[in-house]
């Protein structure tokens, strides 16, 4: 399980879609990446960044070219995923102009996306830069989005990607578990944060996503809701203690949502609202399970969980039911979602084999606290696999 | 030195250069900010990402309005920097629309810029995406460049950036001293390199930018340059040893190269032609940073001290003299460079007080190795304030 290799998987991979989708040729035109970059560049360069103007080029014959500054060549070899790489000095216009008119290309895709914020890694100035690059050539009029290459290469997780994410996934139960044994009544919500702080930095692992909201902890009912991080509440017999979490294992990222109920004096089991707040939910996430497979839209799936929950007399959720999961916990592309104006076409997108879904609806038991869940599953030709050991029953303290 | 307050300075510094700049409205428009987002966005917002699409507004007349996700309602206020935070749920057309109508900007400067990747943070798809929700309004037609308004922005540093920057220069040469001190020769540059991360680790610092190359450092005269990192080259006798390291302390980062000579048996001091290649680049330095003054251009700075190298009988460095330096080692906005197409318009810009740059020529000596400085300095009305003690004399070992 190294990364090394991946970027060239990947890039192989890549030659495959575009062979799959029609089009002559891939573009990836950045600069500078330490100020963000291209986010499908860790996916087909690694982590190694690219100071100036720097062409990623595939074609669905196989060729893999890297046009970068010469003092970045031999970072651009040790990708290992580029058997072309021509160094520049002082601008790209000239082996960008010379290169395309090698390879002669129908159509270049690049990263342009409306829909999909991983398929839109060009800025408006390096699209312009590039149009100007090919004013004189052929090429300028050749331009098409490279979207539904970008979805399908980074959705359809390699084999060495699933282990990966599996890989955080089972270390997320570990951090749960260990935490849960310390969690006790009359801790805040930010202590709580930091037992969980202590077992991820105990294991050398990194966050999911930025620290200050990783984990989510929410205790009890007045507990505000978001990705605002961890309060200073004080959590109380009678609480429902909420936790969205993730850890990353090699650059791939679990997402993971708990609950807890810290039963009231006298209680000896959840009160009935929590429990049908739970089996809701729960409910949710088993059927949306169990409905998907490819070809299925994920405003279907979404649709499926929405209904559950308003359907247990609750208010729908206001997020999606579910997102892909990967590199980043957001890992862009089709997602599990209403078809609401900040999705874009993204809720539309069929399901596909080997990618990977989080499945998180959620609802608000008033008195009790927010109950969500999140699991996160593989999707094969066949239908979904949990990624680690879903949780099924409340957990009660 | 806390970094809490730093969006709100910022905020309120850029109602002052929208004043400067004559532009009545500044909009920074992000989606999934985890996949890279704006490079600005730190800036004005913090290290708090931003997950839906999401608008923060800065005007002339010192409004500052975030609309953002509901669900990040808590996370804009904590930002400090905005006083209107409005929430959105399924779509932000609609109070993008009303908040532009209600403030009704002559310009609304937006992210674009092919010349400055600072400030060129908005993506093509976001980009036409605010076409389209502008297309019934009468701002389509009213955007233009933010390219002025961020270079300004982030080069002219705070009191308070400052301080960070020189902080981040102060580690830097407590590392360097503590790792010369354990070099041998016989060491290979990765095992050398493993000394200043030791030395880092020891302190709870970030790299100034992947750790892969940071510390860079060439050993000898067969050692690769460029960004490709440490290689198993052993340093022996007779081996100019040259670094290029930097931290990160609070987000800012340092950028400094040093030299170290290896007396070959029977030397009691470094061979002639070290020496001179020292002599040079140390030249070029010092003249360079006499030079600098407010309203003086890039290109000219970079001139003098590459005319000092080729004078000296090398060939020209094939970068720039030097870039500015905060949040990122590179840190956008005008550089000391040649014209170069790479570097687009940033050679031209006027040098302005505040800002921080490198000073970094470079030359290599056959038979020894490369010789390269590098020291960071603020500009201030009057000249160049080094921060931290410029190396001035090549160490013997």
């Amino acid at each position: 399980m190294t990364t090394s290799s991946l970027p060239l998987q990947k890039a192989l991979q890549a030659v495959d879609i575009l062979n799959e989708k029609g089009i002559d040729l891939w573009l990836t035109f950045v600069r500078e990446t330490s100020h963000g970059g291209d986010p499908i560049l860790p996916v087909i360069y690694g982590s190694t960044g690219l100071t100036w103007p720097s062409a990623l080029i595939i074609t669905c014959s196989g060729q893999r070219i890297a046009i970068v500054g010469r003092l970045e060549t031999a970072a651009a070899r040790a990708t290992g995923a580029y058997d072309e790489i021509i160094p520049h000095d002082t601008g790209i216009t000239a082996p960008l102009r010379e290169t395309l008119a090698r390879l002669d290309p129908q159509q270049i895709a690049v990263n342009i996306s409306k829909n999909d914020v991983l398929a839109d890694g060009l800025s408006w100035g390096m699209y312009q830069t590039l149009l100007d690059i090919l004013a004189p050539t052929p090429y300028a009029g050749r331009l098409v989005s490279a979207e539904g290459v970008i979805a399908a290469l980074n959705g359809r997780k390699t084999p060495g990607e699933v282990e990966r994410i599996r890989a955080a996934v089972k270390f997320t139960a570990q951090i749960f578990n260990e935490s849960f044994a310390k969690i006790r009544p009359g801790m805040s919500e930010k202590q709580i944060a930091g037992l969980l702080h202590d077992q991820t930095h105990r294991r050398g692992l990194d966050y999911a996503w930025p620290v200050e909201s990783c984990p989510a902890v929410n205790a009890g009912p007045d507990s505000p809701m978001g990705h605002s991080g961890p309060t200073d509440t004080i959590l109380q017999r009678g609480h429902l203690l909420h936790f969205d979490f993730g850890v990353k294992v090699e650059e791939f990222c679990s997402d993971i949502q708990r609950m807890v109920y810290f039963l009231a004096p006298g209680e000896t089991q959840a009160p009935a609202p929590v429990q049908h707040g739970f089996d809701t939910v729960l409910h949710a996430i088993q059927a949306a399970a169990a409905a998907m497979k490819p070809g299925v839209t994920g405003a279907e799936i979404d649709g499926i969980a929405r209904s559950i929950v308003t359907g247990g007399g609750y208010p729908e959720f206001m997020h999606g039911l579910g997102h892909q999961l990967g590199r980043h916990a957001h890992d862009g592309g089709g997602m599990l979602g209403p078809r609401w104006e900040k999705y874009a076409d993204l809720p539309d997108r069929p399901l596909e084999a080997s990618q990977v879904y989080t499945l998180e609806p959620s609802l608000y038991v008033p008195g009790y606290g927010v109950v969500g869940l999140e699991e996160d599953v593989l999707l094969t030709e066949h239908g979904v696999e949990y990624l680690g050991e879903p949780q099924t029953t409340l957990i009660l303290k």
